[in-house]
């Protein structure tokens, strides 16, 4: 069976593996990204990490297709400003790949949240759905939108960025310049920003110490005290999984989709968070749209990326 | 050259035409909608309609087309609760015309904006763009959604319904039952309530007066004191402006599409709100989505429903 090697840069991991058009991961790595080394040094561990996934295959690969954070152009060669990745730029991904290898079959490369939906619509949670938008909750919050099956890119292949569209144009200042987008409330990034104030009335709460704490607060932690019955920590997911349901009564109204797939490093705080998406979406969503209206948790985990950027690879050879 | 009869119905107008597929309008009649008598009135004079403008075809028609506002199933077949008509609940238009004619030809239906971007896009404004985002401006702010030259349906036909995407979760309540909506700022129907607070504070402005007066303050009006130096008509509409600018941000975040038609009644008022729509615009997108983006006044003013609603049929015939 053909495979393909997909690869997955995000800013913390690099992620690799070898893949058969049915959607098996025969062989996976993982590796700390170390952007801050410059795109040079990540670029030539990635090189290495395809050699040896190449050698480990029964037969040649039929491409390479690559899954990377930040604003991927419409050709699929460059990758632009990708947030967390200090001191990259414009890079030329794809030629800089190609010239580290002896590789002559195509490489390609999507932005990472394209991949992961290219991974659940092929093999995971999206699969069988005509239109859906996959949500990815973590540092930041990543989007991607399938309409007909296929991921939509847009004219300079940017589309997809739910995480900065804005729920409150007064709202809270986003890194990436504007206010309110639903990014500034519900990442990671921004959520000891977002809870501080409340933190500080509520000194019983099993999270007043990471108050002075100089570590960010996660999801994680969130969840960890929500578990053990903390009030606080449960109000905290809930306001954001409101949050998160008025971002979406946007997308639902432009687009009339009505899966939303939620995936991500956060997106196993699901059980306390998809409730109160549900209850904000049936609230504001005008009676026409509110038939049918689903949220899943995507399927695929951390290889949603790989198997994607693989997928990308047998969609283009057919 | 083959002829369709498109039909446009508003709130406040019926509007039919008879259209050759080059979007010549050849004769075109426009009476008043009176949806206060009920779904059996209209489409009785509708059937008049059609039947007066068949008589003067030089041949046979191929199809009548017919944008409705409201939410039109995805089958095209049904209307649901037309804003605007009072009493109407959901009515199976197309049967219900096709029972008073003598036509055995395709009747389609699509809602009234999805039908102004078709024609936009065949004869207008869009013509030679692939994607694009109409929004219209009036009593109330509609929109559509043109993806690679086809307006986008979604799963249920009522995709476009840009006018309600919040820009604000806690702001003004919206007519749908939604906080924030761009139409709750920006609508006619809502620019009273908007406005009053401001009104108060200015006894100098030629608005002053409405303050007092029951009728409704349309754009109108704002335009015309606006244009004889008011300052406050020129400062709220500048406002009103860049609160659609912030709205537009979120589209073109999501879909990556960069031409935005400016269409509907209030659209004239295009010179003062256009700046302030296009600074909001470069303020808060991502600087990979700047490029390019244009805003362009529709071109076709109020007949652009026939000729789409006539488009509609073309389309379908080939």
């Amino acid at each position: 069976m053909p495979c393909a090697i997909g690869i997955d840069i995000g800013g913390t991991f690099l992620k690799a593996g070898l893949v058969t058009a049915s959607g098996e991961l025969q062989h996976f790595l993982q590796l700390p990204t170390e952007a801050e080394q410059g795109p040079d040094s990540v670029i030539a561990r990635l090189a290495e990490a395809v050699e040896a996934l190449s050698a480990r295959a029964p037969e040649p690969v039929v491409g390479i297709g690559i899954g990377c954070a930040g604003h991927v152009d419409a050709a699929g060669q460059r990758v632009s400003y990708p947030p967390n990745f200090p001191g990259w730029t414009v890079v030329p991904l794809v030629d800089r790949l190609r010239e580290r290898l002896l590789f002559a079959g195509p490489i390609l490369l999507d932005n990472d949240a394209n991949a992961a939906a290219r991974g659940e619509a092929a093999f995971g949670a999206g699969r069988g759905l005509k239109h859906f938008l996959l949500i990815t909750l973590g540092t930041g919050v990543g989007g991607a939108v399938v309409l007909d099956g296929k991921v939509w890119r847009g004219l300079s292949g940017g589309a997809g960025e739910f995480g900065h569209t804005t729920i409150h144009y007064r709202g809270p200042r986003c890194n990436c310049g504007a206010r309110g987008c639903i990014e500034a409330y519900v990442g990671e990034a921004y959520l000891k920003r977002q809870v501080r104030p409340l933190l500080r009335r509520h000194p019983e709460s099993a999270l007043f110490p990471l108050l002075a704490s100089r570590r960010k607060i996660r999801i994680h932690d969130l969840l960890e005290a929500a578990r053990s019955g903390d009030a606080l920590a449960q109000q905290i997911l809930t306001r954001a999984g409101r949050r998160l349901g008025y971002a979406l009564v946007n997308v639902v109204h432009l687009l009339d989709i009505r899966t939303v797939l939620i995936g991500g490093g956060a997106s196993h705080a699901g059980e306390w968070i998809l409730e109160p998406v549900r209850e904000a979406l049936l609230e504001r969503l005008m009676p026409p749209f509110r038939e049918g209206i689903e949220l899943r948790l995507a399927a695929l985990g951390n290889r949603a990326g790989v198997l994607g950027a693989a997928q990308l690879v047998f969609e283009q050879t057919g």
